[in-house]
């Protein structure tokens, strides 16, 4: 008998080679370099940050470099907005803090902090990675990273 | 000879598959109804209407709900900085004006509309439907939007 040399059925179609590809994207490969305060911070000095580091999110640790909280553009602009004084309020009365914050390691899937960037309508993650003493904050995992991810599924494809 | 029945090769490999399905998803499909301001309403009032309507980015029309503007949460919070009155400032003194503004239509490729976030670091496009009179603001194109494609390309196959 002739052997058999060419394509084989793998049992998988288009549509399942895509989720396929997709669920192999490590939340390592996309995210960013986090953006990082300390807690006594101004709310006027937090603000200053995220124009110089031009970032969506602030991450608001401790001297050890652990997590206690998270400052979005929106909380800043709430802030902004109230008739108190931006210089003498400190960010940790405004930040949304421990074990409110949602966030991903960076042996996760990208798909998987993707969901939670969806159902908590939240605009950044940040990337911990687990000590014990805390969360150690070692980047930020935002939309942005993750619509890059998107168009690089097609530019690869395109070499 | 006997009929070949059963699986061609398509010249396609897995790889090819993510991209073409990718390409076949519109902005029709995922964009969000947009957030409209006049451009005579103040910045303070701008403010207020990105809070109600919890978006990030504002489009500033005409009486026509012509596109003349677009307000970023960015803009916003670099404005209420300022030492300036709020209430006073009319949004069009802030806003980045046409033809500086990146657009998309209804029937654009989802990934093209992507590329354009990407490469000009914006969280939203206006979708707009050209006229004779100019461009009439039909939706918003997010990085959510394009998250939640994401998204749904792995979950539309777990049914």
């Amino acid at each position: 008998a002739r052997p058999r040399v060419g394509y084989f059925f793998t049992g998988k179609t288009g549509t399942e080679l895509v989720s396929d590809k997709i669920k192999k994207l490590k939340v390592r490969e996309y995210y960013s370099v986090p953006v990082v305060v300390n807690d006594q911070v101004s709310v006027y000095d937090a603000i200053c940050s995220m124009f110089l580091e031009d970032v969506g999110t602030l991450f608001v640790v401790d001297k050890q470099s652990l997590l206690i909280g998270v400052l979005s553009r929106k909380d800043l602009l709430r802030a902004s907005m109230g008739q108190q004084e931006l210089h003498e309020i400190p960010v940790h009365i405004i930040m949304t803090r421990l074990p409110k914050i949602k966030y991903c390691e960076k042996d996760d899937l990208l798909i998987d902090a993707s969901l939670k960037l969806i159902e908590n309508q939240i605009d950044a993650l940040p990337v911990i990675a687990k000590r014990e003493s805390g969360l150690e904050v070692v980047g930020r995992l935002t939309k942005t990273n993750v619509t890059k991810a998107f168009v690089e599924l097609v530019k690869s494809e395109e070499v």
